[in-house]
This record gives C-alpha cells, sequence and structure tokens, in this order.
C-alpha cells in the first residue's frame, strides 16, 4: 500500500528510539557551549503553522510530529510538551526514558523551566525561532530559577543534526490580479500610510503571508501554505525592501514586483536593521510574531520600536470583491469534488471497502481531476467511529480504521486554488444513526445554522458571535472545546488572523470581506464525533427594511449537502428548517450543472427539502 | 411643590452664573501655587460613583451636577467635559462664555490638554483624585503639550471654595450575620490567603464598597450606597488596618469590628504607606481603583507593589445563600411596593393627572409604607414620551412632564433594604400603544427572556452571552447603547464590579452567586424608550438531564409584571412564551398574598397567562 498522496503523507512516524542519541548528541554541544539547557520549540524562524524540513527539529530530536509542542533539553532531564490532542501520539512517538511527557497548557515550558533548571544555570535559547511576546516567558522562567538566559548565537541543535536538510528553495510566481484583485503598488501604498498613522516610519513585516499578500506572490517552501518564506520591510512611503533567497524567483518576477521592492538576501536583514536604528527610525513590529533576536537588534542599534499588531493583517483579512469572487469559484469547484466524493462514499462505505486513507485518497483524486488542484490547504481529517471524536486527528497507517455500518465518518478537508483556500467538514452516517447521534447533530446543526443567519451591527466581534453557535449544545448539557471559527487567507493560510470566532474575547471586530470557518463540533471520546463546517465570508452592513441601524451578515461560501440521515427536522425551528432549504436549493444551483447521471440524481436526493 | 422626597431632590441645578466668578477664584489660586492649568475630575478620594458635598468639586465650578465628567481649566481657557447623556444639561447648567463644553468620550481631558496646554506650562491636579491609571494617561497628555505635571499639596479649588461642607460623618453600623452570610473573621482569613497567593504581604484596600462588605459594616456618607468612606490594608494574616473617622462609630461597633481590626485616622495611612515600604513589603494595589497618591507614596517609601484588581472585589459580587435569600426577600417586599404603584399608575394615569415628579413620590412612598426601606439605591429614572428614550434621564422641576394617553412611561428604580438591593426597569403603555411600539417591546422583550434562559458553561463572561439580549433587535436592525447587565451589591452599590454583561470584553467569567442586571432596551430618539429589566442571580452548575456537562442558569430575582398591552405574544417562540408564563404566575404566587381586593385582582390579571 503507498502511504502518500501528492499533497499528504500518511507514514507512521520516527522511531522513538533514535531520540536518546540525538539528545546525548545535543548534549554534548551545550556543554561545548557552557550551556546547562535549552528549549526547542516547534516553531521555525517565521512563526507559521507548517515548517520546512529542515525546521522540523522538535520531530529530530523527540520523534514527536504533533503541530505544536516544544521540547525542553535540561543536561540530566528532558521534558516534550505536547497539549490534549496529542496525548496518546506523544507517548507513541517518543521514547520516555530519555523524555518526560509534559501538558503543553497545564503546565507549559516556562512554569517546567522556572521549577527543574539548576540555581545559577545558563539556559539557552534561538533567538530566531522564539517571537518577543515568547522571549519575555522565558526571561521570567529562567529569572525565577535564579538562571541566566542566553541567546545563543549558533544553534546547538542543528549543529547535533549532521544531515539536516537546506532551507527550501520553492518557485515564487506572480499572483496575477485576476486573484488579488489589487495591485501591490496599491497595497503597499495603502498599508504604508496606515504605518505612518501609527507613527512610525517604516514596518518590519516578519509573517511570510503578509508579505506574499503584499507584494502579490505565492510560493512554494512549506507544505500546504503557497507563501515563501522571507522577511520584509515595508517604509511608510510604500517601499519595501524584501529579504528572500533570489533563486526562488521564477522568470519575470522582478519585473512583477517592480522597482520599489528593493531585493536582499536574509542575512542582509540583520544590517539593514541596524541602518534603520542608525537613523533613529520608527520601526513598528509585532512582538507576537517577530523574532526576539530583530527586536534586540533594533533597539541596540538605537531604533525606536513601535509595538503593534503586523499592519498587513486587518487589510489581508479584508477580503476585495475580486478575491471574494475567486472564493466562490474556489468553492464551486471543491464542492463538485466534495459532492463526487460523498456519492462515492454512501456507495462503498456500507459494504466495508473504505478505510480512512481511502477516502482520503479518493477525495483528493476527485479533486485533482478537476485540474486546478495546487495543494491541500491541511492534511485531511478523515475518521471514523472513535477516529472521528479526535478534533485533530491525522490518520497514518497505524491509526488507519475501515468505514463500518451504522458508525460515523468526519472528513474535515480543504483545497488551495489559485483563486480561493476551501475547508470544509462533513459528518456523514454509514447506514443508519442512533436517535443519540441524530440529536447531537442536529444540535450542532441548530449552532451553525444560528451563526450562518446572524445579523450584527459594526463594532461585533466574534467573540460575541460564538455562543450562537453553541447555544443548542449547552441546552442539552453539551460543549466543544475548540474555537467556531478560524479567519481563512486568499490562496494563503487556511488559518489567518487577525479575526476569530471563540471564547477567546479576542477584540477584532468583524470587518466586510473577512472569511471565516463556522465549524461548531461535539466529540464523544471512544465513540464518535460530529462537525459541520462551511466558510462563511462577511457581508456589508445593510439597511434591514424597516430597521434603523445597518446590519451585517455572513454569506456562506461552501457548497455540499449536509447529512439528511442525520438531522432531526423536527428540532429545528422554523427559521432554521428554511434556511437548510435555501442552503440545499443553493448547492443544487451551483453544484448539480456540473454533475452528470447518478452522482447528480443522488446530489438532487441529498438536497431535496425537508 | 416640594421638589424633594426623602431619598431623590427633583431640585433645578445650580445657577450658571456662579461658574465665571468661581472660574476666576481658581485661577488666582492657580498663580499663587505657580500652576497655569489645573484638572477637576467628578471623582473624590475614593473613586465611587456618589460623592459627598464636599466633593462636588465640578458641579461647584461648573454648575454641571451630572455623575460622569471632568473640568480643565487653564488660565485663559477652560473646558467642561460631557457624555452623550448630558448633551442637553452640561448646555443648561453652565456658562459658556466662561467654559467650552466638549465631547467627554471624542475629545477627553487627555486629548484636549495635549491641545491646548501652553509649552512650558506646569498643570496642576489632585494626587487624592487620580488613580494611578488616570494619573497615566494625564502624565502622556501634559508630556505631549511640552508641559510639567505637578502634584499639588493643597488643591487650588478647595482653596477657592470658602463654604466648601465638611467630609460627612454618616453613622457606622454593624451589618450583621442574618444579612452578610459570614463572619468578617472568615472574609479577612481567605481574603488574605489570597493576597498570600498572589505575592503580595498586604493589600491596600481603598474602594469603600470593598471595606464595607470586608468587615461587615456599613454606612451613611453618600447618597444610595450605604458605605462607609475609609481606606484600609489587609495582612495576608487576615489583619485589617481601617483608615476611618472613628466619630462615625455608633456604640458597640468597636466590639463588632473586634481586635484583628486596627482603627486609625484617615491621616495616619500616609505614615503607614511609609512603614510598609520601609519594612520592604510587597503590597498589592489596584491601579484603576487606587489613588495615584498612594501608590507614589508606597514606591517611594521603597515598597513592591504587586499591580492586581482589588482582591475583594470578586468574592464580594458571589454571593453566599444568606446574601441570596436576602436578595429574594427583598425583591418580594420591593415587588409588592411596585404592583401597588403600577396598579395606581392604570389608574390615574390615562386621567392625566399624573407627572414623572409626582410618580417617584408616590413609588417612594409605596416602598416606605412597608416599613423596610434605607435608601434608594438610586435617583429614580421617571420618564414619559419623549424623555423615556434617554436611557439615563433624572427628572427635575424644569424636564418634568406629565403621562399622556398613548404614551409609553418608563420607570426605572431601586431600593435599598438591609438584606439586599434592587433595581428594576417596567416599560407601560398609558392608554394603547402602536404596532410599532409593540414590535419594539417584544424584541427586547425577546432578549430578556433569552438571557433569563441562558444555560451556560463555567469560564463564560458576560460579554459571550450578551448577545442573547441584543439578536432579536439586531435581526430587525435595531440596538441599544449601553451594557446589558451590571453587577449588583447585596445592601451595597446597584453598580458593582467585576462582572459586567455588555460588549465589552472585560474577562471575568460568571459565577455562582453574582447578581447581574438583565436590561435591553430600544430607545427612538424624541419619541419614546423601553427597558425591561430584572435582576439574575447565577445558580450554581448543574447537570443537564442527559447531558454531560453541569451548565449554569440564572435565577430571575425581580418580582413584577410586564405590560401585556405591549407585548406581541405572537412574535414570541413557544419557549419564550413559556418563560413569561411561569414568570408571571411566579410574580402571582410571591406578591399577590402580600396585596388585597382591587390591587390583588389587578395583579393577577396582569399576570395572566398569555
Amino acid at each position: 500500500m503507498l502511504h502518500e498522496t501528492k499533497f499528504q503523507s500518511f507514514t507512521v512516524a520516527a522511531d522513538p528510539r533514535q531520540g536518546p542519541p540525538r539528545l546525548a548528541a545535543l548534549r554534548a554541544r551545550l556543554k561545548a557551549q557552557g550551556l546547562e539547557g535549552f528549549i526547542v520549540p516547534r516553531a521555525d524562524e517565521f512563526q507559521g503553522e507548517y515548517v520546512p524540513p529542515r525546521s522540523e527539529r522538535l520531530s529530530w530530536l523527540t520523534g514527536f510530529t504533533g503541530s505544536a509542542g516544544a521540547c525542553v533539553a535540561l543536561l540530566d532531564k528532558a521534558a516534550v510538551f505536547a497539549d490534549g490532542r496529542y496525548t496518546v501520539q506523544v507517548r507513541e512517538q517518543v521514547d520516555q526514558t530519555a523524555f518526560m511527557i509534559e501538558d503543553l497548557i497545564a503546565n507549559p515550558p516556562p512554569v517546567w523551566i522556572a521549577k527543574h533548571l539548576p540555581k545559577g544555570a545558563k539556559f539557552g535559547f534561538d533567538p530566531w525561532i522564539h517571537t518577543e511576546t515568547g522571549y519575555q516567558a522565558l526571561k521570567a522562567a529562567v529569572a525565577e530559577a535564579g538562571g541566566e538566559l542566553v541567546a545563543v548565537e549558533s544553534n546547538p541543535l542543528d549543529e547535533a543534526w549532521d544531515d539536516q536538510p537546506a532551507a527550501p528553495l520553492g518557485a515564487i510566481t506572480p499572483h496575477e490580479l485576476k486573484f488579488s484583485g489589487e495591485e501591490a503598488a496599491a497595497k503597499r501604498a495603502r498599508i504604508g500610510a496606515d504605518v505612518m498613522k501609527s507613527g512610525a516610519d517604516a514596518a518590519l513585516i516578519s509573517m511570510p503571508e503578509s508579505i506574499a499578500w503584499l507584494l502579490n506572490v505565492r510560493g512554494a517552501d512549506v507544505p500546504h501554505t503557497p507563501f515563501p518564506l522571507s522577511y520584509a520591510t515595508l517604509d511608510k512611503d510604500g517601499h519595501v525592501t524584501w529579504f528572500v533567497d533570489r533563486r526562488k524567483f521564477t522568470p519575470g518576477l522582478e519585473a512583477w514586483i517592480g522597482n520599489a521592492v528593493t531585493v536582499r538576501e536574509i542575512a542582509d536583514i540583520g544590517p539593514h536593521l541596524d541602518r534603520m536604528g542608525a537613523e533613529k527610525k520608527r520601526v513598528l513590529a509585532d512582538p507576537a510574531t517577530g523574532a526576539f533576536w530583530m527586536f534586540e537588534r533594533l533597539r541596540k542599534a538605537g531604533a525606536k520600536i513601535v509595538s503593534a499588531s503586523d499592519p498587513v493583517a486587518l487589510p489581508k483579512a479584508c477580503k476585495n470583491e475580486v478575491e471574494l469572487q475567486g472564493f466562490r469559484n474556489a468553492h464551486e469547484r471543491d464542492g463538485v469534488a466534495i459532492a463526487k466524493f460523498l456519492h462515492w462514499l454512501e456507495q462503498e462505505a456500507p459494504g466495508g471497502g473504505v478505510d480512512e486513507i481511502h477516502a482520503c485518497r479518493k477525495l483528493e483524486a476527485f479533486r485533482e481531476e478537476l485540474g486546478w488542484l495546487k495543494d491541500l490547504s491541511f492534511d485531511t481529517i478523515s475518521g471514523s467511529g472513535p477516529n472521528a471524536a479526535l478534533p485533530h486527528y491525522r490518520v497514518n497507517t497505524h491509526s488507519n480504521r475501515k468505514l463500518k455500518l451504522n458508525e460515523i465518518f468526519l472528513v474535515d478537508t480543504g483545497g488551495q486554488y489559485q483563486d480561493g483556500t476551501t475547508d470544509i467538514t462533513r459528518t456523514v452516517i454509514v447506514g443508519e444513526p442512533s436517535q443519540e447521534m441524530r440529536d447531537r447533530f442536529t444540535r450542532v446543526l441548530k449552532g451553525h445554522i444560528q451563526l450562518a443567519l446572524a445579523r450584527f451591527p459594526d463594532g461585533t466581534t466574534g467573540a460575541h458571535l460564538d455562543v450562537l453557535a453553541r447555544q443548542a449544545l449547552w441546552d442539552g448539557g453539551f460543549d466543544f472545546d475548540h474555537g467556531t471559527g478560524h479567519g481563512v487567507g486568499s490562496y494563503l493560510s487556511v488559518h489567518e488572523g487577525p479575526q476569530n470566532i471563540s471564547k477567546k474575547l479576542i477584540n477584532v471586530p468583524l470587518k466586510p470581506g473577512m472569511v471565516c470557518s463556522n465549524e461548531p463540533g461535539y466529540y464523544k471520546a471512544g465513540h464518535y464525533g460530529i462537525r459541520t463546517e462551511n466558510l462563511i465570508a462577511v457581508k456589508k452592513p445593510k439597511v434591514v427594511p424597516g430597521g434603523e441601524r445597518p446590519m451585517m451578515t455572513f454569506e456562506t461560501l461552501t457548497l455540499a449537502p449536509i447529512d439528511r440521515k442525520l438531522t432531526d427536522v423536527s428540532m429545528l425551528t422554523s427559521r432554521e428548517r428554511a434556511w437548510l432549504n435555501e442552503y440545499h436549493a443553493e448547492v443544487v444551483r451551483r453544484i448539480a450543472p456540473h454533475l452528470k447521471g447518478h452522482v447528480r440524481e443522488w446530489l438532487e436526493a441529498a438536497c431535496a427539502p425537508q
């Protein structure tokens, strides 16, 4: 059996036995540098969700391949930190004779360091891969232990990692105006003006997706997110200095980015920051995403740092009409593949011939055959029965499970198309559901619909609306332990800020053009899980007939049937039911014309009024 | 016509002509102190909502009697700052040849100072009446203007105010265990332990209501809030040093507070802070409520300040069973008075014989005749027709208006009883409502009911639930510009923190025992206003039958009919309608037994199922 598709690997994780010798090699390097401890985060120097192979330091050292976590190595003990989603996985992947396993949330690295670091010890960290904010927490922890925090000149893990891969050289291509909807020059000018308004002379842009959006370029350095790893500074007049490996440029890219963007090697950023300091520039930088190293260099050079959020994040989140139309087109295309997949699943799964990996392969194939797929937007979550109860489950050859009769199957999946990024979750029953499953599914659906139906004034944040997606669950004594919605980029990261629909009190009002997921869920550990996810876009405020104040609403972008067998229509209000029927009618209008024969008939039946 | 009741004054405000000579007197004192400007806030040195007459500096100087505001006096110009609720009033009360009128929110004093203070000018402030947080904003503003901020030794306004009243000497009495439900010694011990947990040796308690709760005492220094003005420090072992004028003590009070409370004069707090500093104590203090003066004194004396919220605020907000039973009893009593009042209103108002002041007097009389009323918990808001559209309207002899046929009358009112504080708003139609009024009233009611029906897990804040009270309004294109709910003290301030149900993202989870108002509204400027307010208490988390996670709910404390004529039952969901009928049945069960004859019949009819 093949363990990879074009865009997803199902290979089981590294051998735990590699951990101890690698830890020993790291400790030797620590001693050589006079250090008694070192912290290895999951992050790379760009703080993105995905990192290239050369930056998979945590998994190289410990075997743990989760998407969040850390390791703290002292000379006599070491700990791997993972959160609740990885409780089982971390124990399978990590040698527990060499590493203690700790809870990343309840007992995070700073708490552990404060407790275990010997007094007077020098504790190292790589200043490129910790943010300014992260540094402050480390500093306090090491101080509490009576130790000394040292920014290493050379990463001791990299010294120990003999065959560390080279930095990626993914091709950088133009992101054309028909996809971006706004010339890069116009973006640079207006964000530059924002930087000036914030009282700064220039901004340090350290998030690769911000740079990709600003310059209308895309890249291929990490899985699932099409940006080039790079840094930039943006002057208040709109001029950009871009620190990037020029070998990644495809022909014509220099002309595409134009004269107002100066290209420099990554290594030139240090001297560039020095110059800004020497000129006493006021530099806007985001302590939550910018590396400590950059802040320190700016401070030492004499720059005045204006601490503020990445100035690109909000404009990037508010999609223009061209981007929104791209999202619609991408979702129509993606909806065709999803319809074919769900039809196939209904035909094949009850016979017992489908497993979770098989489902991923088939879904990717349906997407591929449309000819537009550039990548998945993340590794598909494909979980049957108890595996569906793990919200962040990633199937591998060990965990792979057959879809069984009368069990739930949950698929959370997305595609990267040049005109838009998709992210959809559908939960279906193979065979017949229990009444309990229908009750829980319908509570989740009620929450999904209530959020989709929301009308709200300017100033409303996702934290205010989150309860709408939970109320039917709370009423029954249930809840789910993840956010209701995250921002989604336009052929960029499937998870982007600054907005969020969740219990977290993040003070970022929802603005027209923002695209978010709407994905309430329910998880019964060891049994089954449910999630229904569509992407939604914030529409411009509109006067409500008979009303006084303009209100925003959501446009639902995702187009795919919601399982009839799992829906208990009697639990829906008349308004919720009307939404469901209208939604399904829209799915037929937009998707059916692209289908033929049995699949088309299947879709029409799946979307018939209830 | 009398312009006062026992607890409320309807006298029109001070003569604007007094402003200019008083401003001149203040400027003479400023010059004598070498100052070119001075700020006069509404606050006193205890930062409460109500201040004693000697601290009504803002109204003495400017004539403006609003409950929030400020004046900044420079040598050649001066400005009075008021918010949107006082737009009309401030112009009536203030001489605009002497004072500019500025918007407190859009153009607050720091912005104005930064713009108008001459470069190099010394700008004075009274360090007793500005918080540490407020000081930081002042400092930045004065620095931006290129001036120098000076903490005055002697308040120049007090120097100019010849007949400034003396500090109040309201009697301090025990707040008995049958009302408080917890011995002061137990409170001191547990809050002391919290102080220790926060890493401090002692806490500075500067909010008088915190001290009243902590020591189980009540006072009579300011209107409507029964606390003694005083300061205290709480050591981690539970020992309290109380800075208070001993002349306020009623016989036996020393014995009541016991040996573990050391009493000192207010003036002794300075030397006490010096001692704490000399002992290198770590002192917890709340920068949002503690005077700048205290912070500065502690810093200069060598204390280490632990900046944190007042440690009494959260425990005080979580009422115990005795306090909750007191709330229930107080609300039953208050409900009897409200029922008599609403019955009287229905009899008298349609004939044109009732005005807004008359209504206040009658309501107070109904409360008084029950024999338990200690005070109103705030000046009654009594507004008819367009006056009801002002959410914070206070009737005076100028604004007083007759209740007219087919107009709305809104009354927002509360009583201070020893066992509990009440706060209720009812909106009634005199005669017959328009269909528009019924639509808006029912939208407000739907919001009120949705919040009352909420089930929610631990960790939920008022910011999360706020949307429930607004959704029916938002759906129609309406909203209201105030919070949905504030905390309420137990025979203490009618507005207390730290929780809040509003759009503000305040990260304070609702906890069992917290009492809040539930008061959505709708205001049509120049026409009418609507608000329906009950107090609600957070109940302990309980397992929902068939559910998995315990959920909290609200108990509604307030007992009074909601106007049938204004309610469009066809707009309610079956669940909302069931709540309304159950609520009215409970009002009859609890209130009718205390009524006789016509009033009882009236209540039963007003509460009949719909």
